[in-house]
C-alpha cells in the first residue's frame, strides 16, 4: 500500500477502506508514513470528514497499535467517565469514590492540563505524596482494595494516538471531530472499561463552543464506544461559567473534599450525582443512590483509601499560594456573567496550568469565585480571589478577566442549564 | 507570525493576507515552518483553493525566495513558451529556433521528464556533446549569438518552489490548480522573460484530463503572468493522442530536425507555427512569418548554432536503441484511437523516461507511430515500432499499449481539434 493513495482517497472525498485505515495507522506508528504525509491526511480528514465505519476502524487501529487492559480479574463491573475538559472541572475527584462506594470499579486513566483547562492528575498531585504513575499490577491492586484508581496512562496505550496528537497540535489539525473522538475513545477503550459516560462540555470554556458541535462529538464518541462493545452514554453539560467556585489545583481538591463531606457547591454536587447515576446504570448497578454515599461518608472513606493507596496523605494540609489578590465589585448589582474562558485563562496565567507539556504547575495557584451568575453583590464585595506564587502573575491574569464579569443594576443571567442534553446509542 | 494561525486561516476557508503569504513562503524556505506544517497548509490550499490575489502573491513570494534573471542587456525582446507536458511534445526544439529566426530572444529554462511525459532536456541531451547546465553569463552569450537558449534552471531560481514541489510529490498535494500554476509561473517569471505563451495540454496524456480543468489552470497562470507584468497568453491543445509520430528522446530530436528541414508531421508543424505566432505577437514582433523561416532554412541555421553553442554536434548521428519490436495491425480497418497515455507509459517503460529523479534515461528508447487516428491500415501493417536497449523492456511496454489502439472496420475517429481554445488577459 502507498501513503499517497490513502491521502488521495480521503482528499477526493472517498471513504477509506478498513485495509487502508489499518495500514495507515500501523505504518505511521512504525515511522513508515512520514510526518508530512500524516499531516496532509489529517487535514484531508478534517476537511472531508469520516463516516461512522471509518472513524470506528480508525479508533480500532489506534487501540491495536498498543496494549488493551483487562479487568476481568475484578469481581465487580468497571465503569468510567471522561470529560472533554473545562474550567473548574474537578468532577472526577468526588465522582470516582462515589461510584466505587456504590459497588462499581472505576479504572480511570487521566491526563494533565494544557492551556486554559485543568488536568485531573495535576489536581491530585497537589496532595502531598500522591503519585500518578502506577504499573498495571498496582492499578489492579488499588482497584481491588479501594474500587477506584485515577492514574496516568502508560506509554504502551495507543502509541499511535500519542504520535498523532503531537503532530495535530502543530499542524492546525486538532479541530476535527472524527480525530478528536477517535483520540479520546482509543485511550478509553484501551483502558478496558466496560461502560463509559462522556461529559461533553459546551460553552466558552470548553473545546466545543456550540451545542451543535458538542452533540456531533458526543454522537461520534457514543457510536465508537458502541461499535467496540463499551456501553457508552454522553451528557452535554454547561461550560459557559466555571464549574463550582474553585479553579486551580489544590483549591479544587479542597472543594472536592467539601463535596465528599456532604457539602460543596450545588452544581458540582448535582453533576457528580448525575454522572454517577449514568455510570452505575451503564454498568448495570442500581443498588445504591450516589446522593446517599455522599451523605453517609462512605464515598469519603473510598476517597481516603484511594489517595493513601497511591502514596498520598488525605489528611495533610494542601499547598497554599504565597500571594493573593482580591477582585471586588465596582458597583452594586446582579452578576449576569462569569465567563468560563476568561476565568480559565486567568487561572492558567496565575500558574495553575502550563503553556508547554514540560512546564511545571503551581499547586497553590488558582481562583476562588465568591459570586456566581445570578448572585446579588454590594459595591466593593469580593468577586474573585486570585492566588499565585509570585505577584508578577497578577497583572496578566487580570487582563484575561477584563470583560469576563458582568454586573448590571437589575437582570437575570442567560445561563445554559447544567445538563443540556443526553446522547445514547 | 505563527504557522498554525496561517494553516487555520486557510483551513477555515479564509483568504491569506499578503503578510501571511510572504512570511509562510519565506519561513518555509529557511526551515522555520516544518515540512508537516507546510503539507497541512498545502492540503488546505488544495481543498479550499486560493483567490487570484492570493495565488499571485504566493507566486511573488516564491520568486522572491531566489534570483530573478534580467535580459535587459539584449537588443531584442524576450519571449518564451511553457508546456504543461505531454506525449511526443518536442515542440520546444523546432519552436525556439523558429522564434529566434523571426527576431525574438528565447531564454528557456526547461526541465527533465518524470513519469510518462518526456522532458526537453532529456531529448536535447541525446545529441552528442550537448550540455544542459549553463551559467547566467553563458546563457546571455548564447542568447546574444544565437537568439535562443534552452537549458536547466540553476538552484538559485525559486528555491521555495523546489522545496515545496518535492513535498507535494509525497503528500498527495500535487493536484491543486493554484499550487501548479504558482509553481510553473514562479520559475517562468524568475527566468526573466518579457512575454510568455503557455501550451496547456488537455487529454489522457496530459496532466489536465478535461478542457474545464485545463481552462482553469490556463486562466490562473495568465492571471499570475499579467499581475507580474509578463504578457501572457495560453493555448489549450490536444493531448488525447501523441503529438507527431515520435515519442522518446533521440527519435523526437530526429523528428524536430525534419520539421526544421521544412517537413515533419503536420500536427507538429501546425502547433510550432501557432505557438511561434503567439510568442512573436506577445513580444510585439510582426516582421516575419514563422512558416517562412521553416521553409527558407533560417530556423535550421539557428538550431545548428544553438546546439553547437552548448557543446553539441548538430551533424553527429543520434543514438539508436539496440533492440526493436514491431506491433502490427491484427485486422484491416481504420485507426480510430491511439491513446496518448498508453503510448506515453509504453515509451517510459521502454526506458525513454524515468521513475525516480535520479534514474538515467535511455536516449535511443522510444516509439515511432506508423499509423495515426484516421489512417486506414491493412492486416499485418506496422502500427508502432518500439525501441529499447534490452528486449526485457518489451513485455511491460506492450501491456501499457493494451486497449490504447482501436481499429474498426469503418468509422471516423472522435478527436479533439489540435487547438481547443485560447486564453488571454
Amino acid at each position: 500500500m502507498d501513503a499517497i493513495d490513502v491521502i488521495r482517497a480521503k482528499r477526493d472525498g472517498g471513504e477509506l477502506t478498513p485495509g487502508q485505515i489499518d495500514w495507515a495507522v500501523a505504518a505511521y506508528t512504525r515511522g513508515e508514513i512520514a510526518e508530512e504525509q500524516m499531516s496532509a491526511l489529517a487535514m484531508a480528514i478534517l476537511l472531508n470528514g469520516m463516516s461512522r465505519p471509518e472513524v470506528s476502524r480508525w479508533t480500532q487501529a489506534m487501540i491495536g497499535s498498543g496494549d488493551r487492559m483487562d479487568w476481568s480479574a475484578l469481581d465487580r463491573p468497571t465503569t468510567d467517565k471522561h470529560s472533554t475538559g473545562g474550567v473548574g472541572d474537578k468532577i472526577t475527584l468526588p465522582l470516582a469514590p462515589v461510584v466505587a462506594a456504590c459497588g462499581a470499579a472505576v479504572p480511570q486513566l487521566s491526563g494533565r492540563g494544557l492551556g486554559h483547562t485543568g488536568g485531573t492528575l495535576d489536581k491530585l498531585e497537589s496532595i502531598p505524596g500522591w503519585r500518578a504513575s502506577l504499573s498495571t499490577t498496582e492499578m489492579l491492586d488499588v482497584l481491588k482494595t479501594t474500587g477506584a484508581v485515577v492514574c496516568a496512562a502508560g506509554s504502551g496505550l495507543a502509541p499511535a494516538d500519542r504520535k498523532l496528537y503531537a503532530l495535530r497540535d502543530v499542524t492546525g489539525t486538532v479541530e476535527s471531530i472524527p480525530l478528536i473522538a477517535s483520540s479520546i475513545m482509543s485511550k478509553k477503550i484501551a483502558e478496558g472499561t466496560g461502560a463509559l459516560v462522556l461529559d461533553v462540555k459546551v460553552g466558552s470554556g470548553a473545546f466545543m463552543k456550540t451545542p451543535r458541535d458538542a452533540r456531533e462529538l458526543a454522537e461520534t464518541m457514543v457510536g465508537i464506544g458502541t461499535d467496540h462493545g463499551v456501553r457508552t452514554v454522553a451528557l452535554l453539560t454547561a461550560m459557559d461559567r466555571p464549574l463550582g467556585n474553585a479553579v486551580g489545583n489544590a483549591v479544587e481538591v479542597a472543594e472536592s473534599i467539601e463535596v465528599l463531606s456532604g457539602g460543596g457547591p450545588p452544581d458540582v454536587v448535582d453533576l457528580t450525582i448525575a454522572l454517577a447515576r449514568e455510570m452505575l446504570a451503564a454498568a448495570g448497578l442500581d443498588g445504591k443512590d450516589p446522593a446517599d454515599v455522599l451523605q453517609d461518608g462512605s464515598a469519603m472513606d473510598v476517597w481516603r483509601r484511594m489517595i493513601s493507596a497511591q502514596g498520598g496523605d488525605p489528611h495533610a494540609p494542601l499547598p497554599v499560594a504565597r500571594e493573593s489578590y482580591e477582585l471586588t465589585a465596582p458597583s452594586a448589582g446582579v452578576v449576569t456573567r462569569l465567563d468560563a474562558f476568561g476565568v480559565g485563562v486567568a487561572a492558567w496565567r496565575l500558574g495553575a496550568g502550563r503553556a508547554r507539556k514540560e512546564d511545571p504547575v503551581s499547586f497553590g495557584a488558582g481562583i476562588i469565585c465568591h459570586a456566581n451568575p445570578g448572585d446579588k453583590v454590594a459595591e466593593g464585595a469580593p468577586l474573585l480571589s486570585l492566588y499565585a506564587d509570585d505577584v508578577s502573575r497578577f497583572p496578566r491574569a487580570l487582563e484575561a478577566l477584563e470583560g469576563a464579569i458582568e454586573i448590571v443594576d437589575e437582570g437575570v443571567p442567560d445561563l445554559d442549564p447544567l445538563i443540556l442534553d443526553r446522547v445514547s446509542a
